[in-house]
């Protein structure tokens, strides 16, 4: 992406102008956050009775005290819910405390000890462990690789899923033991796995006989416009691939509740549940079955769960159309950027001229707007072609979001006018 | 123990006469459990009010919204009131979510992986890891350190805290990375570390630089007795030998408020703390604050907390009266096992003959009396005596609590005879 029809006085034109309203801009005051994707206020607030639940009652429906010890797999109700959402039977489904993360974390220690349900021996104990990235993808993934020095192996994420081709060549290697995955409205592009790029992930001959899906399906019912995509039944694809214990697919409440206080799942085949449990219960005696009580009884129901969406939807789905109105109005003529436009999910990822999005992100701090840094959707941070932006519309009001987008189209078309009369 | 006055005829007397209160107890099919250390649902109801908190204002003292993702180390209104009780400064304590036991897991994972502050490599890369376990110990913590392969050196647990002589003996390993303690109301037998015991422990020389102290202070404030058992100061002691980072202090509301959704704690050096926090960061984006807000409003203050016990004591110091009762009554004149009159904490540890745990248990079990069991309060499940058995007094009712504590004393002396007249 370049200034194709631009003169280099053009150019220089722009670049003047852009930076006179920059300067503006700067010397407004902003201060402005698009780093994570939280949940605004206004979001929040549809969930304000679970400040006041369970209230008296303390039972679950099997009549526990769910104050006491125990219950290592989490309440039978609130895994009904979440179990259909998953595409998992209801049995292979464990509910667990605030982060979906933590169980990610304790899933990648317990390999690198233990081994998984089909190791040979303690993932730690080989020589070198890789997992496939999909790019650009999630930090926390990545970051939790590094933590645990597993090598990670970036391929392109398509609009339909990661590119397959490169995936079979990767797995040709034993050293490659898993890989990440956001299957519906990914972080940060939106993509959506097909259900044919599943299949094919599902039965692909891995060297490593205990190959993992981290399927983490955090945004599985996050939709930003009136059609559910549906994610893929992974579980039911790799058991009829012969592969039943491939996938280990994650989810949370985190961004239909209280993304603070929510509840976090995993679901997976009958052998790696009792792999996960056995471990697990090393850990803890068991989740906080108050905190799960009141979800159940507040959610109701796969309904309910969809209703709440709604609401979300409401909130969600004009902030991002004012993301991709802005960057059409102030980009669209100039040809130096492409982004997405999701149908779900938390993000939109802005791709700028190769070479240029740390200097964008750098300009926009300057000018009080924080983005998420360069590289951050990449192994180790780093975008080799220095390209993509994260941008996180949810959690400033419509007035600041609007403000803060300007301020960044104007810092790629300054940074793009920059690279261009530098050529 | 034995029957030191007694003949071979007045032992089967004796036998006859139990096993006859047996078989009538056995017949009348009871089913009781004294094998976990839970609060009663009466002492669960002190804390009801929690059931219905925060209501409508989800804002911490410092005006943080609750709901939403942040802040690793908890809040701070919560950590100021359990940083006195755990003698540590508030910026080095660290509020966690509903299971110390989770905290410790991590801890040992984390310096397995990356070592500890002090470590010149990670845990994991040397060729052992041992821990110095003093016994009869708390199953749980010895279960942790066989799942991560970290051997197990016991040492006895005296009425003062361990033996340090073994102690430092022991200390010359420089594999011998740490050690558990219970410092208050140990469980099972009780046992309070003494000022002078927990100096010689600050101050001892290890061959290992990271040499740690898992100072587990789960019952700090579960007096039995109007006396307040005020635990040593180790951070203050390690500190003052030279070897702050020494001591990791774990404390955790899971018997003071509700015991599946309270609030767990870490303390220790700053060091320690941003090495903790540093790794936990990976794993989870913070803690469930909500319900940290929830503890914060309903304890208040370190007086609330102690006011609060003071209503669980109410409740369970009648109940460990009546175990030592009936364990005195039934027992006493026979000379065939000891126990503990704990002055707090959850437990009575009772010494039977050498060899005879396993029998009792098995006879306990077969009357419908379920115990922890045998070995369980040893490293491996071995009690090589044979003769610990945990009684946890706090669940039952005051009739079952009698009734299960009359079954075990049958059992016990029905054991003490088979065994005297096999010899």
């Amino acid at each position: 992406m370049t200034f194709d029809t631009l003169s280099s006085d053009q150019i220089q034109a722009l670049l003047d102008e852009q930076t006179a309203a920059y300067e503006t801009l700067k010397a407004s005051g902003l201060k402005l956050d698009l780093t994570r994707g939280k949940p605004s206020p206004a979001q929040l607030d549809l969930s304000n009775e679970l400040l006041s639940m369970p209230g008296a009652d303390f039972a679950d429906a099997a009549g526990t005290d769910t104050r006491n010890y125990g219950g290592l797999t989490g309440l039978t109700e609130l895994r009904e819910i979440f179990a259909p959402i998953m595409q998992v039977p209801v049995e292979q489904v464990v509910a667990g405390d605030n982060a979906s993360l933590a169980m990610m974390h304790d899933n990648l220690v317990f390999a690198l000890f233990h081994g998984v349900a089909d190791s040979e021996q303690p993932w730690g104990v080989e020589e070198a462990v890789k997992f496939i990235c999909p790019v650009p993808g999630y930090d926390r993934h990545f970051a939790l690789l590094e933590e645990y020095g597993i090598e990670m192996l970036p391929v392109d994420l398509l609009d339909d899923g990661p590119d397959v081709a490169a995936v079979r060549e990767l797995v040709k290697d034993p050293a490659v033991k898993g890989m990440w995955l956001v299957p519906t409205y990914s972080n940060p592009t939106g993509a959506v796995v097909s259900e044919a790029v599943a299949a094919e992930l599902a039965a692909l001959e891995t060297a490593a006989p205990d190959f993992r899906i981290f399927w983490d399906n955090a945004y599985a019912v996050h939709h930003l416009t009136e059609q559910h995509t549906k994610t893929a039944d992974i579980l039911g694809l790799c058991s009829a691939s012969g592969h039943p214990n491939r996938p280990v697919i994650f989810a949370s409440t985190s961004k239909v509740t209280f993304a603070g206080s929510g509840v976090c799942f995993l679901g997976s085949s009958a052998d790696n549940i009792e792999w996960y449990l056995k471990h697990l219960a090393k850990r803890t005696i068991g989740p906080d079955k108050v905190n799960q009580l009141r979800h159940a009884r507040f959610l109701k129901s796969v309904d309910g769960v969809h209703a709440l969406m709604d609401g979300h939807r409401e909130i969600l789905a004009p902030k991002f159309q004012a993301v991709v109105d802005i960057l059409n109005a102030r980009l669209g003529e100039h040809g130096v950027a492409s982004w997405t436009e999701p149908k779900g999910g938390y993000f939109v990822s802005l791709d700028v001229v190769d070479g240029t999005a740390s200097r964008v992100i750098q300009l926009a701090r300057e000018a009080g707007v924080a983005m998420t840094p360069a590289g951050a959707a990449f192994p180790y941070g780093d975008d080799p072609r220095d390209r993509n932006i994260r941008i996180a519309p949810s959690y400033p009001s419509p007035e600041e979001l609007a403000a803060a987008i300007d301020v960044l189209a104007t810092c790629v078309l300054i940074a793009a006018c920059e690279q261009a009369l530098a050529q």
